[in-house]
């Protein structure tokens, strides 16, 4: 199965264990960015995954891509002007929530043109893959997202948007930016509060995943809430209950749900992909930092306990 | 506002998580003592802070030094003769209760003669506060403590008591001490086993603080217990339950209570500098270390979730 | 009270926190082995106890020695040919359990031959102690519990096993070595999996352990399970509940149980022996690798609050 | 002595040891720049230092406002819009050259505007010191220069300027902004490469510093080449040896340089001040990190070993 | 260009800065190997480089590949049975040297079987390598050296054989073992100590090449030597002097020298080839870990600083 | 042989590499102590080692116990009142010198009574030894150390006197309480400086040693100078010049070379006794930490390299 990305990532800067930024005398480093830790998701599950961007050619920039091979994603992006994307992140502890300094304004990844990337891993793609965040960051990004839909629809791929953090939809112009790209989305994979705030909808998942599929003219919609998944496909709708999770960082949790689900999608049925996501879910919230490291063998593990609300 | 306080502080020295001291290859460092805690959660919360110590002429008095200032409070300590206190702190588990070894004895601060200090921030202060711990160390700092107070109260100040700490008033001349000095003081902040240390009494808060304000003549007492707090003050008790906290490191945390009371009392009603000083106590049990590090704002938050028990 | 023990012993490898052996950039490194583990918790409670083992002739193996001896056990383990064991360990989060990658095939102790060893602290030992993982692991160590086994008991000791790891009796053979080895045995200290595993027999655990010994003679059974534990000797049964706990790190503390109720079954009396058993258990699951770091006042202190289930 | 400065802070984020950028797991946390780097090395000789600035209202800015306040330096920093300024740091082993990557675009500095910052410390400063890389970084912070400078000299201080990055005037346009201050400012502190980058002028130190005084018309001249350093005053040259380093961290040396000269030319005369100016570069030059941590006792015994090339 | 390699990997375990084995408390990981160090070097001089070898299915076997992938070597290892190899590393200080506890025994490629392996890579090659280190580890790695070598030849590579770690041919078997394959090597790249150890020849640089490359009939020769290295190409020498190096740590220095001269080989002359190569040797002995982590243009500067002794 | 010691020890924290304390975020936990770093140097070495000392009954002390043991010296030190001696640290780089902060003052070893200390192991010994700074640091310590050199030769022992650190006799009183003990001294280990403050006598070592033994009727004199040693025995002197060494921290260096010599002095002649102690004092110095972690086929190969000056 071949799932290709389009999206930026950031070097995430983070003190240990629940130390503040403020004061933290140490900073641990990492990768995350929303497509991308949907490919890791992907390619940890046999997926031939890949990523377009467009990086700094500086160390931090290197890293990034080196991260990124070294989780088995061929990483399609030429190295050019602009800085590398940080995001420093603090882990919150009850009742203190997570911190995050966003530092990504002017990120070479602004300045990616499609037209200059190879496309030839679009155009053979099973599935193409990009989130809500990246067309919403600049109108330059928006234009690259709907050539790379374009590029693999017509290549005859699947193409699937992620609709995953609600702050990358927060105000009027990012909602009209992803209605434009609507048309050309065969598989929405969302969280309950992004849905709210792109479109105003909440409710039973069950609800939610028909009616954005009625509605919109989706094949597939799967969504993810506080305590349980749903996903709908040919009529049918199939929810599991979340498992108790020992949460150590939430990040990219969200987009390994969508890079599993999107495996399952393509290598079998929407039952089965459910499972998986939500056990991907459940796998990247037990360790530190973005990027997935589960074997299909833990995720499968895990999925078997995944139980019907 | 500006509040004034007098007293020692420790270096502390604290193995990494819930490794013991007796094994660990690696001590982290940091700043705490009942009033400089208090004086920074004071000047997170927009407080002009000054604290009144000795400190020995050495790297780790520099350091106390060093570290009280990077929070904003004014450091009025000379560096003189003896050495640095240190507690060596390790954290519990359940059923593992935390650690400490106190190596306090022949601190700096045990030198500190009262009429050698620039008092002219305690002659202008708002409020000026001291702990229990510190006039019950040696019969200097009990004289040091009343002619603060004196000072204090002569100089239009609110003075403040902080009986926080039940080792402090652990045998009969720690509360002779204590009520020598009793008269001078128009505010109690207090933990419930310190005062059941201190006084002999328990009970609920109301009834505590009530008893408290009528039988010693406070102007104002506040209470904090294990699951909830209250504060007497004009004859009107307000009570608010403790939010659910994940507990990192409770050190400081009632002295960020103190510290926050203090200035709401000042800046405005009872009940809402209640509400600031169970919030302050949360949030400084969410990170490693005593000295809080939290923003108006975070503490305002959280305020905002605290609710009547 | 003199404790001698025999068995191997690995370097076990473990990254910070929760991360991942696959991804971790650096691994603490500790010491564990089922009968050192216990000697250490033995001698923490004042027995005098010593471990027998060989070891390689490298830093490796001069580290094993290193860190029992500074535990305060006798290391009796010529250092000769063979490398040193290992254990990469991963530390789990619900859903995702602990992991591990053993690496102790070729490991020194099995070329361990008992004619060759210093025996005097075996004869003069009150109590012989073996765990099952060592005579399973090869023909010669079976070999050599088992002449371990008979010279304690010539020399008047009363002989132990561990029955704590479902692992070291996962097939026929290991259970036919260990039946071989059972009438040499009079303590019998086991947890619920491994009897399962071994005898095929479940239940509450004061059935469990009088029908153990009824049926095989032993003349002292205890039984650790999930919640709760329980010992059966001289025709009485005593148990009690497991007390809640914090855990950090569950490796050794079985294993812990097991010395700690050796050392209070030659001490005095069996219910005693088995409340300080549950408490060394809880104990260390609060810190971080296998050998125990408690006192005997904090045992007692947690052996206080063990109540029956 | 009162020393006011004004300028941009980096935070530098660093590797342990000479571990690089691209694949190191951990960054180390350091503020630097190159006026507060001067101000600290100034306060802990004695001096009553401030630095003026802008900081953006983030846990980031907070850092190196506490960071510097924990150097006894005052900070007037007003918290507003931008980013703070990243400096990623590798420490370079002969033949590899440290390495850096500046990300500093955008920083909140870039809009400091002078007239809202409180004026007190400079107008009663001793001495007003500012280095070239903030006057060259944007027309704005080159007329807050403009300005910082007389408004110091008309409240009678003398004004100072830091010549000791050849990378901050690295252009055309950067030496015409730095031609249009000179004649506002007394004292040049500079190094050879930034000396002849800016004035296309070397040679032996002696000349160099009597040459820019006469053209230039400055009252003092110091100048720091590779091995020893110079300055010109009234008609005087003194000249100094470098000492032997062992180097851990270049950065901030040749600031400390500057920060101790001013100090010393308030406190006494100019061969004392370039003494401890050249010992201030030995010592920060041993310790990781650009902020001076030495104490003035560690100067006058380094400055003792100093002597004539 | 590109590169084919075979051979085995080990993960580095190595305390930090000069700690020792026996006491350090945390080890880093690093993966390092003869071929897979060079193959990283080439790849950063922009190559297309490959490795093949076998791994075992754990997360140890996993993160050599991912490591390996991360510096962009394509890693074509099946993952199956044995363990993963080991290196206990620690850096020695003169007059002690560094130590090493090779713990490689039953290492998973030592079950290599060349015919199961893709080939593609290894016909389609510039340049096809190959230590001295992994022939001589067994007789199956030996006959997979020589299938490798042949099917490379077949395919129209360069055939290259790396003789750089005297301890690979520490006998007279390993020397057999050797000879055997020489016939099909056409480049030999060595170092002085193991040319003594395999041929018993030593002497000047120039000499030893030309010998070498007479006597064996190799097109090509490399050797370096303490303070020098040269390489013999068409009846021509070029000869180099080692620059100064502050050595942080030795390991894979040797490989990249290999991996650096073999891409400047194919890419253009011989005496470049020398000069990167030398110049990948300073700069890998500058970071902590055996992989390269330099770029093209810090090699180029390095080399530019390189001269003839 | 049999080395028995008598001493106080301390818990050594330091921050890494070149941090300073009065900044360094973490501080690393060592023992040190100038006869416990002999009796570890013997013990590694071969010999039979044990400490006499006192204790405070706390985690610190039982770490001080546990760390000693772990290099196999038999520790003697009753668990007792005080508390634990402590040692900061902090590694300079030149012109920055060493740093420490002594806080010893009210050590549990000022309160040793040698009279209740299991006395066979004096009895028993080859060679009784103690550094100067012991007896000088209380009157009490200076009568238990009588005692101990007069019990040591009573038992047939030799009785050695480490007079290694200049400032163990900083003042008269000290010299006093030196000269006292001088008439049960056999042997003599010294250096340079602490010779120069006790004795006030300086110059070539040959001499040095050689006066010291005529003068005051030693059987034996080492020295050790900055870059020689010799020893005086039996009308002989042996002298050796130091090898070079890549210093990382020098503590402790001079008490293995009186740990060597002793041990090598009893087992043979005096200048493989020599040869031995000035490799020790090499190694040392190449780790960080007190406490020798050498073998003695290390200490043997730096010991063939060792040359007369």
């Amino acid at each position: 199965m071949q799932l290709t990305t389009l999206g930026g990532a950031a070097l995430r800067l983070a003190p240990r264990g629940t130390e503040r930024l403020e004061t933290a005398d140490a900073l641990s480093v990492d990768v995350e960015g929303a497509e991308c830790n949907a490919a890791v998701a992907a390619s940890r599950l046999g997926a031939d995954a890949a990523w377009l961007s467009r990086l700094p050619d500086d160390p931090l920039g290197r890293r990034v891509a080196g991260e990124l091979r070294g989780h088995e994603v061929e990483v399609l992006a030429p190295f050019g002007g602009g800085r590398q994307g940080l995001t420093f992140f603090e882990r919150g502890a009850t009742p203190r929530e997570d911190g995050r300094v966003d530092d990504r304004a002017g990120a070479a990844v602004e300045g990616l043109d499609f037209d200059s990337l190879p496309t030839e891993r679009v155009e053979v793609a099973d599935v193409a893959y990009v989130a809500a965040g990246t067309p919403t960051t600049s109108t330059g990004l928006a234009e690259a997202t709907a050539k790379f839909l374009k590029t693999a629809r017509d290549g005859g791929a699947t193409t699937a948007l992620g609709l995953l953090d609600a702050a990358a939809v927060a105000d009027d112009s990012d909602t009209d930016t992803l209605e434009g790209l609507l048309p050309a989305v065969d598989v929405l994979v969302a969280t309950a509060p992004a849905v709210e705030a792109a479109f105003g909808r909440s409710g039973e998942p069950t609800r939610v995943t028909h009616a954005l599929a009625s509605n919109r003219g989706f094949e597939t919609v799967a969504l993810l809430r506080d305590g349980d998944a749903a996903a709908w496909h040919d009529s049918t709708v199939h929810e599991f209950a979340l498992p108790a999770v020992e949460t150590v960082d939430v990040t990219g949790a969200v987009d390994a749900f969508a890079g599993a689900f999107l495996v399952g999608l393509v290598d079998g049925e929407v039952k089965t992909a459910l499972r998986g996501a939500v056990a991907a879910d459940a796998l990247v919230k037990t360790t530190p930092g973005a990027l997935p490291v589960f074997t299909r063998s833990e995720l499968e593990a895990v999925g078997e306990t995944v139980e019907r609300p």
